[in-house]
């Protein structure tokens, strides 16, 4: 079973062109944290601006410039059932632990429960790996009901599901109508304690780039029953989280990256890169969470 | 301060009128659950169907047929600020506790952050009583934003929230950033726990009519550490809550009251009555919940 | 059958009271236009803010001060079906000749389609006068369906619709499906051209109140087959509708009264005043559109 | 300038391959009838469902098999602007009259008014045609604004706008602050008659594939002041508009494309195929608009 915290690492660019050298140094401090591992080819990894041959080149330097201690999962949804198929079984070939898969989602006036419900079997059914769903309403613009989820979960490849709607009833009704096995994941860290509470076992979280340790350190707070602890930890984490999610989105990300001693590298146009106002602004934050 | 769970009561109609009958019977049978105490004129006591005269009226016999143990909270909000006042004052002179006061929103363009806490800050400067804000957003068409509720919360005569919108990271952020003594409430049981996990001190919930003390008990497990007790409640509590809210609204609710044994009435026009098939379904989940 | 430009009133205030003097005033004014009438309790009458007692005041007073020849329109939905009733009957015993009934919407999720055809037909049912069904989406967050109008439409009383909706494909299926006799209204003065191109007679816009004659001679023109003059009036309104409407709400449609003579009054609270700087921006908008 | 009616042409599929045979066909019968051109890779082309290799085939395809009478439109919007200039490019190079650009939108917090002003000036200035914006917030969620419209509107490369949003005011708005030459185009044939008259000059509508001599009748009878003639025309595209569009999707438009003597191919997966109800459905309709 698939649980802990992951940090859906964003891609670093220079000159338009994926900044390999920026990455590998991110990946080494990545790995001397206490997180689970990463998410490479989630929304954060600007995934919707890489060509096809551009994720598989990404998803195996990831791989390889990982300590097998750390897992990887690789965003290998597309629109169409046939490509998130062939990178999904590249993904796996690849070494990767799980797929998250993303809602198709242009067409949404026919993504019915019955279209992605046969969308997510065809692919679990296409390839031997473990595959999470990503519910991501906020980008997406379609929500993945809990009843669409609760049904999927009966597939022995769909191991679980990150959920980024912020739904916090609709968690917990896929918490508590899923086997135990089906992993349950909060898809921001601005509401990891929330979820925990309600039955998640995990966390894929942007914040989790910026503040691995805190972000594992509440889980743990939880599971060892010191609920005072672990609140305060989630009261922390959310202005440094919507700062990097909601409010200056990867751009922002990547600036609070650059600020901490990564690097954070370019954003892909149409993306624009933070204002130095905004730059400053990042810095006040992340000093009052300490972590500068 | 308040804290503790609520009963959001419904008001049962007998040929349009009042019956006040059966609310006197129900009434009794609330008086003797661990409730902390009733809200009257809440959205599930259809106050938007009731005459000012009604309202007063309504709200004397609640508080005259309660005993002096349970705590009565009064929604008074009204559209315009001059009958919010004029009847938050009311409320306060036959007794009630505290005063619930739901976001004007008819005029949604007109009501901006800066109207909302001159609306608030006006009612909470002319009436001595404890004020909850009121935030529910899927009746309303507005949210009333964090920033919003945290600036209110410095008036020494608000006392708390009531926050119905399910955003759990906005009642994080309120939890996180108001006095201690700022009370904040789940409105809605299906997030009551998570909410107390983010720092909530109680809960108005339209189940809790009906199952009062799973209510109470979520909250006491939760406060004494029992956290996997605590999630297994609310597990349980999530069908019956949404069969009273969302799926089959306020008639639903009054249908499962009739079931329990208590005296549910009417809904009055232009709400329509739930038919023999969703009382039906009604039993099934009630049974399913252990309720009957 | 109602057809023609209304201008839906604003109700002035003094102190948090109706001024009738600035009322008589600017009645006055506006029987001086080529204006058919006028709508009082529209949604610019800041009918949500006055009490029962006040509407029908305020209907009396509008009839008395108006000739015979301007005809008067009244709202007066509420959102129980008894108030409705009760006030569309003195509506029409005070000389109105048609009532303005929006749908009821604070209880969103129990206002089916079927809730809200029982609704209108029970109105309808009740009273001897014509009634018109008011859609306005963005203030009762509610949508009135064109299969829900289209089946009102049989209704010897229901004599059209007011669709502030702005949704000309509602617009369209609405004349396309209801009776000749059947007059559906524009409810903004940004699109009312586009509706008379499918099919309206008439409309009811907040932008009539200071520019009836170009809205009327708009109307001329498309009813002479003159579309290249009606499309320049059209475009002509545009930027003032919106100052009006949804940039400055009722306030900036005071502030523009005044500017031009009328006597617009304060709004009441919650409600806000246009500051200097809107003020000094709607005047500018005037110019540009050639209203002073 | 560009101007008069585009039908989006769907793309057949057989065994998720593109089935070429089948659009050869197609294209040899819309070559026939009074249509404008056609638009490859528009929304209704499943342009989500390809790859760059077979984007670029199909505008070949479809340029090389269509007389130079007809005009072809090609769909060249992807995510990043660098697959976007490149794409754009190709189809200039393949002889395309113009491109229709959408919003790029997955990233929609990033995407404000100056991001997408920055994008389609980069893609403007690196690209030797005519560009026309594509505004669909059906599929993107995301609107683009009159404002942004009309700043764009001065870039020479930019030649117009395909207006989906069916948001009647804001095409209204862009046809009174724009050049003359810049061409505002319907995106759908239930608004078509309504834009007309706020000043469009086309459209490229889905209804045009199966009716494609009404709706250019349409738009002579508007041109030659039938405003009558208009008015039913407009009234009779209303409902079988509806059903190969948000009632029955691409699926509908494939089924009635069978129906009608052409080959509408299959659908590519996710998407799920027209039932023999949904057939027999879209039949009754066409029946009733007199297409077959």
């Amino acid at each position: 079973m698939i649980r802990g915290i992951f940090a859906p690492i964003p891609t670093p660019f220079k000159d338009d062109n994926i900044d390999y050298n920026a990455l590998k140094n991110n990946l080494a401090l990545w790995a001397e944290t206490p997180l689970t591992g990463v998410v490479v080819l989630g929304s954060n990894g600007e995934f919707a601006y890489l060509t096809q041959k551009e994720k598989v080149q990404l998803i195996a330097f990831v791989r390889e410039n990982l300590p097998d201690s750390k897992q990887v999962i690789a965003g290998t949804g597309c629109e169409s059932t046939i490509e998130t198929i062939e990178l999904t079984r590249k993904a796996a070939d690849l070494g990767c632990d799980a797929s998250l898969i993303l809602t198709p989602h242009y067409y949404k006036g026919a993504m019915s429960d019955k279209a992605l419900k046969s969308y997510f079997r065809d692919v679990a059914d296409a390839c031997e790996t473990r595959i999470m769903l990503y519910n991501m309403p906020r980008n997406a613009g379609l929500n993945l009901s809990s009843d669409t989820v609760i049904s999927l979960a009966s597939h022995q490849n769909i191991a679980g599901i990150k959920d980024s709607s912020g739904n916090i009833v609709q968690i917990a009704e896929i918490c508590a109508n899923t086997p135990d096995d089906f992993a349950v994941f909060a898809g921001s860290g601005s509401f990891l304690l929330p979820s925990l509470a309600v039955g998640a076992v995990g966390g894929t979280l942007a914040v989790a780039n910026i503040m691995p340790a805190v972000c594992v350190e509440l889980m743990n707070r939880f599971n060892e029953g010191d609920l005072t602890g672990a609140k305060k930890l989630q009261h922390l984490l959310l202005e440094p989280n919507k700062a990097v999610t909601a409010k200056y989105g990867i751009a922002g990300l990547k600036a609070a990256l650059d600020i901490i001693g990564y690097k954070g590298g370019e954003v892909r146009r149409p993306m624009l890169p933070a204002g130095t106002e905004v730059i400053s602004e990042i810095k006040q934050i992340l000093k009052r969470a300490q972590v500068i």
